[in-house]
């Protein structure tokens, strides 16, 4: 069972604009059935993890009213609004227990972190995230919300090409 | 005659370390006679252009007294070493006019941004810088120098593995 941060990001390293904004990344073509795409992906996923802003921006943008059959875990300090019939679990504090509540719950499948950076250095952190993907957008944004806040040592495990999107996918190399 | 911005980078977009470091860039694997390395892309370039902290960073950690043939263009408001024998124009202002005499002293070859980012970003926002080539260290640094602090569209036209490396190469794209 693999923990995997999945995301996409611009060359620059940003996972969104500082207002919030995803506009330069859906402007760009990504073949749904091509290699590494999202489809595919979220297939082999058992359980979800995600910080507010993440939750707060899947609410604003949507079009469905939750888009994820997995479980879910929220991880906030603020009261957010709740989804009928979504299973989301608004939770906070340490990672680990979170992740051992994700696993338990996942059915032997993976887990994702979906965003954002910072919660993926946490569990990077606490020596339990296996896997980053990186999707790069064919853009830089000079500035925004930050891809992966830390310094860690990585493999290239793969790398194709999706039309406009460099997709990559590197193992979380732990220290000896 | 084409201008490049020819870089390494993290995969969370930054060309060094906050302390000016590229340990993290020696110590990851290239064949130098692979797809987009540098041998191959610094044979085509006819004149060279980078910023003072490139050129001092270049001073402290060069084996060689001084490493390119071609006539340098160096952007600076200090006064810095003057290395012998190496063809080296200290200049500073506007980018346009260092392009012109670049264009005119490089022999009908292409131009070379070294770096940093913010030079490169001031070719960009002049209209005068055609290809940005990024190869990607398997590493995440969480902060340091940026690679392109601007907002851009671009075109990718080249993706290759090289060992640990990412290699991209893409075109800028200019608003219509």
């Amino acid at each position: 069972m693999t923990t995997h941060f999945y995301t996409a990001s611009s060359l620059d390293g940003f996972i969104a604009t500082s207002d919030h904004s995803l506009d330069w990344l859906f402007s760009s073509d990504i073949d749904l059935d091509g290699p590494m795409a999202y489809p595919g992906f979220v297939d082999a996923i058992g359980a979800i993890v995600m910080g507010a802003s993440t939750y707060e921006w899947l609410l604003a943008h949507s079009d469905e009213p939750w888009p994820y059959p997995q479980p879910t875990w929220v991880m906030t300090h603020r009261d957010l609004a709740v989804i009928e019939g979504a299973d989301i679990r608004f939770t906070q504090g340490d990672v680990a227990r979170v992740h051992d509540e994700m696993t338990r719950a996942s059915n032997g499948k993976d887990l994702w972190v979906v965003g954002g950076g910072e919660l993926a250095g946490q569990f990077a952190d606490a020596g339990l995230l296996d896997e980053v993907w990186v999707q790069y957008a064919p853009v830089t944004l000079g500035s925004g919300a930050p891809l992966l806040p830390r310094r860690l040592d990585l493999e290239l495990v793969d790398l194709q090409r999706n039309r406009d999107f460099v997709c990559t996918r590197y193992r979380v190399l732990r220290p000896e």
